[in-house]
């Protein structure tokens, strides 16, 4: 049947439409049914489809008989305009991968038919919400095969476009977790100095105060199209990029992720697929994952960790991914700054001060190269590290970071303390002298995020000392910034009441 | 924050309200957040209060600033009104009980109270449909022991009222799947005429052409509150009432079934608490419960059946329920009628010419019946069914029948011949020769849904030849009936191409 499409200026987490619930009947669909929308161009032509959830109207004049109202996401799908909007809607069954859905929850290995079936049809939004949830969760329950982790990563790679660049691209990952991980926006210039080809595709915060894109997008932009991308690289070797930006890199992740975030359900294929499948889409042969390991993370001990990283180094093989796996220490941040632009302003401040800049960001980050650097063939094993502090102290790091942030449009000039953070500011001082024998990443977290972050770029935290410092009573130990007075006065009013560094011989509980 | 209440006259699935998307940054919700609605009356006092799933209107004037957009289930659960639509909506985080559905996915066996918060925010609306989704899937994948069955049926029945009706109250349940079951208008007027006490609550068609709350509907109202059903109770011992218009019953049940039907899972934990629970609200105390096996039903083979049956009587019985289990035949339909009005009809039949009515209606319903009077002490064991019969044969059934027909608002005179079907029917004519040796449910079920069943109550089907019988060529086998011609035309088709009733000698598949 044929309707005539009006913008409703909803959005929704759900792909909703709305009709009359007289036309619901003649198209045989109740609320929550799923549709198929086919735009019908003025010339008869078929354009774009997608799949939507029926709501009804009943009667009160918001949609009248043969409109259809359509949520904002649905709208841009299509293409519409106002003056082309008219569209098909026909009644969809059940897809079939809802059987393999079912198969997987009864702990059947799914064949490889099967599991493209399913990773299409969550891409196009054919399966609901509740149909993906039984799966992320008979996945999580059943597990998978490496064969079936193999075909999801084939698959999920397919949803989206492969990018070839030829024999030789490198890439560093990171299973997460860790506040101010800040260490691509030192890795990726090293890489790239050293004659490698590191298209480094990352992402936004999603529950964290920040991602690398977030970080990055305060020196230069970040979300480029695929040509885009492939003049950035032929410039620099290099780039650092908002994942989702590259229309091509595998959408079934996202579709996956907004289910799987909401169940804090993160199964191990699916967390394997996901990455590798993220990998393919960009190339990538040679990578170092790093897997931070302990409270916080998603791997609460070393074993879990190291269970994770066999896995995903045997599997990757088979995609025909060499991996490296690091299992590392998630105790405290790395480096001190926690927030997009107190981040980006920590990197530029290492790049541009090799010697003076953060130790743990300059050790974490070299270690990490230099293992890229071994794989590369640029340095001879154990000595990747030495070669990459030298790449690091030479300047020539900080030249390259100079040449990305300008293909990618930013201020290839720009110094650490041009990088704005703030305006408003709480230094926090020690109630007592002593030293600092623990820090609680979470409430570092949330600090950051009450004072703004990731939305409020120039909000963020400075923990100035971390675990092993000896502080005298006064010391300034952390800093709050915000783009906001009222945020600052929440997050102080927080850090107060959850002081995320403690110090020796403090009372951790009184009964 | 306060807010002002729109209705907007849309109809949903899920319990949805809109914001505009400012005033959702002030209270920091984004799309598919959940929002506490409290009312707050003009004279200050609080009213009701309810969940509700946040979308954002993005200033196209649908929704302005200080509004809210109702759809119409949330308008009406909060009893607004256009002149008292003051709201005061607050951000919700995740409730508690997700963690414990996390520890049900994980395989932990659950404590009373966690089993009673899941229910309780399953009841409110509490827990999104994903979060439902994955207990159901955990508890489908991860089972649950007795103990937890227990916690489930007590905190399902106290999500209602459990009505206290006494010592002796007897009913009967079937777990479905057979065509045509409409034993429960034989069962209860035998029952309640030989003096037990039996308020039969029942459903309305979700996926099959009809309930027997549908069918009774044809003869009287079935939509009754609780005050209504204590007194219909009063006059006739008996009376057959839709489950979810006493709201008292159970309303947990419903807001899981939302779930557990798209996910086609139907875990035997809460297949035995949802069944349980609804007859404590009851305040049932001896019962017989129907258990058809085989193709269509939830139970494929006897041996399926079996172990839930076990199961079953035991977790009654701790919960002080007495039950008789009975493994049934669901090979072909009960009688020959389908659809509402139809088996309305069949079943009057059956009790104005109790010795003239369908075989195996009489058999099945009187062999239930009968052991229900064995229970109650009215015949010694292995007697019950000749006493059924003889109620039966007697007219005291007939005449109880009239009772509960009248006190539920129906014609008490009402003969089978006035009830209408139709109008439109179609006569399908044997092609050859031979005995009838399988009958298709599937299909039977499809054609009377296609003629319009259950919405279209005076649409059906009769099976005029089931399985044994000898046909000839030309002999009308088979009658479908429709509210219209275009839904007959299209049933017919449908028969063509799947004739439900197969013949001696046909070739099944050619290859």
């Amino acid at each position: 049947m044929i309707f005539s499409c009006k913008r409703l200026g909803l959005s929704s987490d759900a792909r909703v439409i709305i009709i009359d619930d007289d036309d619901a009947f003649i198209i045989n669909a109740k609320p929550g049914d799923r549709v198929k929308l086919l735009h019908i161009k003025p010339n008869g032509e078929e354009g774009k489809e997608t799949v939507a959830i029926i709501n009804t109207a009943t009667g009160t004049g918001v949609i009248k008989p043969g409109e259809v109202g359509l949520y904002d996401e649905i709208w841009e799908t299509l293409h519409l305009s106002p003056k082309d909007r008219k569209v098909d809607i026909q009644l969809l069954s059940k897809p079939r991968s809802f059987e393999a859905i079912k198969r997987k929850v009864k702990g059947k290995e799914l064949t490889t038919e099967e599991i493209h079936d399913i990773i299409s049809d969550a891409t196009d939004g054919a399966l609901l919400p509740i149909e993906l949830a039984a799966f992320v969760i008979g996945l999580e329950i059943q597990g998978a095969s490496d064969r079936e982790v193999v075909d999801f990563a084939n698959a999920m790679a397919r949803s989206g476009e492969i990018l070839d660049l030829g024999e030789d691209v490198f890439d560093k990952h990171s299973t997460g977790g860790v506040p101010g991980n800040k260490v691509s926006l030192i890795i990726v210039p090293i890489i790239a100095a050293a004659g490698l080809l590191i298209p480094k595709t990352s992402t936004r915060a999603i529950t964290s105060p920040s991602g690398t894109a977030d970080s990055m997008e305060v020196l230069a932009n970040v979300a480029f199209g695929k040509d885009e991308v492939l003049k950035i690289l032929k410039e620099n070797n290099a780039g650092i990029f908002w994942g989702s930006s590259v229309g091509t890199l595998a959408p079934a992740d996202d579709a996956l992720i907004k289910i799987e975030k909401p169940l804090n359900s993160d199964p191990f294929p699916l967390m394997i697929a996901s990455i590798i499948s993220k990998k393919m889409c960009m190339g990538v042969k040679k990578m170092v994952l790093d897997i931070p390991c302990g409270k916080g993370t998603k791997f609460t001990t070393i074993d879990d960790g190291r269970k994770f990283a066999i896995r995903f180094k045997d599997i990757a093989q088979k995609i025909g991914i060499e991996a490296i796996c690091l299992l590392t220490s998630a105790s405290q941040p790395i480096g001190h700054a926690v927030g997009p632009a107190i981040e980006a302003r920590e990197a530029m401040y290492l790049l541009q001060n090799p010697e003076k800049g953060s130790t743990s960001l300059r050790n974490k980050s070299t270690e990490l190269a230099g293992y890229l650097l071994e794989m590369g063939g640029k340095a001879p094993e154990g000595k990747g590290q030495e070669l990459a502090i030298e790449i690091l102290n030479s300047g020539k790091a900080l030249k390259k970071m100079r040449g990305i942030i300008s293909a990618q449009g930013g201020n290839p000039d720009v110094s650490w303390e041009e990088i704005k953070i703030g305006p408003h500011v709480a230094e926090m001082k020690a109630s007592k002298s002593g030293f600092i024998t623990e820090i609680d990443n979470y409430h570092i977290n949330q600090i950051a995020k009450i004072a703004g972050c990731p939305a409020a770029k120039k909000s963020g935290v400075d923990v100035i000392f971390k675990r092993g410092s000896r502080v005298k009573k006064g010391d300034v130990i952390f800093k709050i910034y915000s783009d906001s007075e009222e945020r600052l006065k929440q997050a102080v009013k927080y850090y107060n009441q959850h002081p995320p560094q403690r110090f020796s011989g403090m009372t951790i509980e009184k009964i």
